[in-house]
């Protein structure tokens, strides 16, 4: 039993950070009607500020074309796609992050390309016509959305440069080359656009140190830094379907958070915003622990305290409409997603929806809890009961005593555990069917809701007891909402008149 | 324990006549969105074929009017709003049961109304006029619907003219003279039609006898018998905001059921269908009964026995939009609504909802439970614990055997109990806010969700056993669906090594 | 033929206080579909900020309620339908400018009503009460949508109190105490809440000083003025059904803004801001002018020149959903509406929408056209052929030199008249169904759009000369916007390629 | 001056043919936002029956997959995105007329392919997995959608062998193997299913003849014939972007329905049914003739003549979301579509609409007119002016007299030609904007809309005269419907009170 004394009010201020950004399978698949209806699920239950997927110079997208005139190639620049995307992103209300990359085939160096839908990895062929088509691009957006909102979409050269698999060679000059002449480019157009990277994943962190005095050095804009994160360790088995891995402990992150912030902090630029462009459990769309509650209690301690480090973090992805590795083979299958293909909310989905319900005075905070007040005075809190060992049991008492100054209180709870709120769970019930059948679906959807119980509390001499019990990787919600109880306005009321009530 | 042993086929039909109407709040109503979003989310769900409601030729929906032409009276029958109410019936996909009534204003023999909307319960002064009245509705009708369509719509003549205060001194003989004369008027546009009555409410059912015995003696013609019933008994408290009453045994509004279908059986008319046009526990709009978990748990035997004797039996009624005792004084003020003001499902909507998944093979009924099986293999069955004493226990252990010819299952379960889908406790705990904000409207929905918990059965010897709690007041909805097991055609699937799974 | 030459540039601003408000049928109805529908269209396509009806407090509302309580009758606030009513508005994205009538029937000192609906008209049986009413009523707006959102809306005292029909004997006193008590209790409620009146209809303005003199002697607060102005003449037939007046000349209601801003400015409040809260043609809602072309021409000069004067003027009103003179009779009825029953667009809809694409630099004005400039740098233009003769022809000529910047313009006009966007005509092409089936709907709506020609022009010499012809009460809505051709940047398109085209 | 005579009745059934099918980009573009939404707006004003696209076995839809499991390779068949893309067909009410093809990569014996999309074109490599292949495909449609369901859908074998881009070699022998194979599969899975081919386009019609002789001898199921047909001349301008050719006489077309229809009867499979699965003027994807009036004056006559020799003819295709010839790269490009991005309407859309307003009373039909009437008495006609030479004028007159029964018609006339619905002529216009803004994509979507024209008349002896002008390529839709007169029975009615109307 854990004893939390909650104080009435704080000086202490819970920042939103964790709804900053949001990642998106890569730009081409915000085309399909499927990934638009999961966004707008998001935002309406989330409202994340913006949006990063790769693959806006990707063919698929098709901005950058050549066309032969008189026997000799010219750039054609195709905006039909990209606008389609962002002009639904302007409708369900989120903005770009823009990411820029991968190569278009025609300026790309080499043959080396990643993922099943074959992003081009390698630097341009002609620096001169990457630099023309970034101009034309951000031109491009200026012209349609215009200066005054394209100034608050933050641009990120390239994806995680430090890896062999995204940047050829994870050559370090090449890719400060690019981003020099990009950043050149797009400053050219318009001097206020936000500009940044280094977008690396971990493991070679001096690249920030690196990166951020080439920009000194070579007096290169930079407008803030990025990075990525992911906790779970290598891979222990690998097949075509599945990707299993364990999980560091979250702090780890937490951690990385701090070092990466402290490293810009020592830096020339100890001003600049640090944004962590993705992250996530598993860096794997095939690891099915995405589709878990564990993954749900796993993050909590990072939505919880990443806000402290970094000025976002951009959980991996919204969506399982995703293609990385080949399109989902079935209903659950390890994606990234907050939402499952056909509508489905995963628990980490609702993670989110509960932090989103959070105030932004912090009340108190440790490693499984977080109390929060909002401005219409109810007091939220979530709690979590990270488990990372096999088995039953683990259930946690928690006992809090919240100093208030009302008297009478509505309490909702609303819980996301292996039995409550677990599609995957019910799925498997269901004999794991691949391509599930409308009527299932349906019982999926009803299954991924949280499971809310609702009770009324009084306060005795300005505190409210409230002990609750957590399962195994449960999240749980609690608002506890002052109460102007109106009964006795009801003249001639009385319950007990009711057959069988008293 | 009671113990319940499930053949696994039957020649026995559950029929639909639960679902063949339902009731809705005076016609002019229907012009309000809140009541077409209503009507939309109980076809959707439910999906009822008639609707039927009181006020056709009430003022509000302004049918008709006289205007003075060469200073002479003249009639005037204006379809501006019935069309527009009509017309949202097709759009939603559900067909008018109508009800000729009340008396226009300017037709009327006296000043005598009823509700607070004023319907006029007089006779004609002119019947000649009134004839008119209806031939030029019906016309209309047929003009706009079509023939075919208008063949489809049963007309009932006037509403429990058995009544004082629905009919003048419920005089009989005048009701038959209205009946004659109007459905002389119906069958003189169109001989199709189907016309009937004499819509009483209980108490007097010798109108039955003498109705069908003037309609062979005056050879008035007669397709369908009408009768309403409420099993509450004398009010014990009437304020101006409740009514309370106990209720009668709910087999006595079966028992009922039985004897007017008797009484045709033995009348003139032996082969003349039965629809009891109203029923309801409370005939009170102000019950909260309505509101309750009883109410759903106290009507399941009647949906479950009812259409045995009925050919259709049509709730009062779908909605709380309903103005009989004034405009609703609060989110919950026990309406007759399946569904509340602000799209509130209420335990009885998923009663209804429930028995919508039944299928129409019949396995086994008695008192509290029924099991179908539907046509895709599904065996779902609805059980309920209905308890009309006062205080808390009362639980119930029912014990069913089925037998089965498949070997795995997936059961699915969904519970309404005063402490789930119940969101009128859930209101009473907030301190029942009158007109609750849009936030606490959110938690009221979230909580008028059914509970649902789903396991995994395999059968042993071609019968699975299943024993299920059932709390006081419950209604629950079991389905049992064949599993076709997926789970072997996933390479390289081991749960157990996700982090914290075994 | 006019010659018109436009400057480039100007400093002179052309505001929007023509759509700052506009005026609605009584609450009550906002309550249905029809209703919410239009009023989406119209926000849709204009977008006004605020809208004004009658019957806050009429008993259809239902606001105010007695209930017995141990024999005495208690006040009863329902705030069920308004709340219904406001959230709706605020969905759509408009604001009540509200009317503070008319009396609740348990509050009314006399029978006298007015309308099909009855709005009674007397002044309070218990100013208490009333007070109590108006502080009860302000209080919930302010708990339900927060202090800030409701100082932004007008509280406006009664309608037209110095007509008989609308003020129980038009008694100035009675109105000033009533004003009095109202304001009292409105600002005791929360002092920022704007009130104003006489809300008087033309013929009496001397009430205005009067009105300003009771509130500065008895120092009661007033935060605008309020009057109506309708400009047609005393009707000339009036039968159940139809009201047929004579139009004065539109400048009458100009001249009659101009008169009450100078009465304000030489009163002891030269700040007040005035607000028309109600204007149109003809006041009679049976009168055939409103679904003319006539109407829109006529009223052109009104929106053009009104907010010269006055900081707002309400058009009355946006919809044919509308039951002073009862249930609209017909399709086309002479209503007020911009909108007529079944989403039927009016000439007059379409004024709107065209003063809605004009900028706010205002390049030229006289009495047939007003040349504007937007901040796209398009120019737009409006330019009507108001013809209150009968008989055919009175085309006018008029010939535009617009001094421009640009080489290259794309031109866009949009056109109603009597042979186009005239449903009323077409309606009576077909014989004038009263009751249209939906095949006959769907042709007036499509008869209902205006019809649109495009060209594209070069300016010489920094000027475009453009003549236009107007037929009789034409209206037309003409766009320049500079063109940015791209034709040459498609390589290898040659029109005459394609067969038929040159 | 052509005089046309049209009886009051006739025997003569104009069949529905045209709209029984209609072509569309390849299947995996069915997940775009885009195309769904210009599907419904088909589906609403139109409403066909069949849709038909390439690519159902492509890799983007992803269906054919090989994982490994120990080492070996075995096939994975993934239905998550075809689920999608035939769920949506339902939701919108339209049924896929499957077409079998492309090669899956994993299956394909050579890496011959076609299109920017790479449709690989040869031949299975193993026939056994093929066959499986094909298996799986059929029983899971069944399994999701029902065997009554699949039995309406046609499955058609590959596309066009007798080319040599569609099919390895154009070789006949291996495409009767394919047929052969696929068949027998289809039908091993289900004997209802109706299969069919051989899907060729024009040019060596000996296929027809060969493949039904070989289906005789073989004893291979076959339960339609195929066919294509596109009638433009050999490409006189090849670009990257513009394909320009000319387009033979219209009736080319019908001749070569006709003689296909004559090979069927002259076969050993007299009865079988004939269905033209694509037809266009142009086969090109970017030759500007389909965005043109020309197009639609150019495909009257064969919509008009063609269901008399075929079963069904469907337009190649229904929306510019089409991928053939890469990302459209400008608003209009020239693209098969009825509907041009951002839901604009192209001629040849109305020209479909047109048709679909036509009855199934043929009454009279000449080489530039239909006339028809509906079930509601309704006479509806279409005409058009195909003028193929250069130039302006070539107005064309035509004097119907139209023998009817009624008194007194409304006539509705809606005209598509060079200055009406022509939203390609308005975007040149505008200096032809490849990405246009939301407000430019406005006007176009005005400018789509067909010019109405509404009037009364009246017959004279049973007879309607009306002499129409139409302009060079205009299309025009009249519609002659009964009026029954309304205009007596507004008591008071007279419009000449209404100032400026006589």
């Amino acid at each position: 039993m854990t004893k939390i004394e909650v104080q009435e009010t704080t000086d202490t201020k819970f920042n939103k950070n964790w709804k900053l950004c949001i990642g998106s399978g890569r730009l081409g698949l915000a085309l399909q009607k499927e990934y638009v209806d999961h966004l707008k699920i998001a935002q309406e239950k989330i409202g994340f500020d913006y949006i990063r997927g790769h693959g806006l110079l990707h063919d698929d997208v098709g901005i950058y074309r050549e066309i032969e005139v008189d026997g000799e190639k010219r750039p054609f620049y195709n905006f039909t796609y990209i606008d389609k995307i962002f002009d639904s992103y302007q409708e369900i209300g989120i903005r770009p992050f823009v990411e820029i990359g991968f190569m278009p085939e025609l300026l790309a160096s080499g043959k080396d390309t990643l993922f099943t839908w074959k992003g081009n990895i390698t630097p341009p062929n002609d620096y001169g016509k990457w630099s023309e088509l970034i101009k034309e691009v951000v031109s491009h957006f200026i012209e349609r959305y215009g200066e005054a909102e394209v100034e608050k979409w933050p641009f990120e050269i390239w994806n995680e440069p430090n890896l062999v698999n995204f940047w050829k060679d994870a050559n370090k000059e090449e890719y400060f080359k690019l981003y020099k002449v990009t950043v050149d480019a797009i400053k050219e157009v318009h001097s206020n656009i936000q500009v940044g990277g280094p977008a690396i994943c971990g493991g070679t962190d001096e690249w920030i140190d690196d990166f951020l005095h080439f920009c000194e050095d070579e007096d290169v804009p930079v407008d803030f830094v990025s990075r990525h994160a992911y906790t779970s360790k290598q891979p222990h088995k690998v097949t075509p379907d599945y990707y299993y891995q364990d999980l560091a402990d979250n702090t780890k992150m937490l951690e990385e958070f701090r070092k990466i912030r402290g490293m810009i902090d020592a830096s020339p630029y100890p001003d600049l915003p640090l944004h962590i462009t993705e992250y996530n459990s598993s860096y794997s769309p095939i690891n099915p622990v995405h589709d878990t509650v564990l993954n749900a209690a796993y993050l909590a301690r990072i939505l919880s305290e990443g806000g402290d480090y970094v000025d976002s973090f951009s959980y991996w992805t919204f969506s399982d409409v995703f293609e990385e590795r080949d399109v989902p083979r079935a209903q659950f299958h390890g994606g990234f997603g907050l939402i499952a293909w056909n509508d489905i909310l995963k628990p980490t989905f609702h993670l989110f929806s509960f932090f989103n319900a959070l105030g932004e005075e912090q009340l108190y905070r440790d490693d499984k809890t977080l109390v929060t007040r909002r401005k219409d005075g109810t007091i939220a809190l979530v709690a979590w009961n990270l488990v990372t060992e096999k088995g039953e049991g683990f259930e946690k008492e928690l006992e809090y005593t919240l100093h208030v100054s009302g008297d009478d209180y509505f309490v909702k709870r609303q819980t996301v555990d292996e039995g409550n709120a677990n599609p995957w769970e019910v799925w498997k019930q269901m004999g794991r069917p691949r391509f599930p059948s409308k009527e299932k679906v349906e019982t999926l959807k009803q299954a991924a809701q949280p499971f809310i119980r609702t009770s009324r509390t009084k306060s005795e001499n300005g505190r409210i007891a409230i002990k609750i019990q957590l399962t195994k990787n449960e999240i749980t919600l609690i608002e506890f909402t002052p109460i102007k109880d109106e009964t006795d306005s009801y003249i001639g009321l009385d319950d007990s008149l009711i057959t069988s009530y008293s």
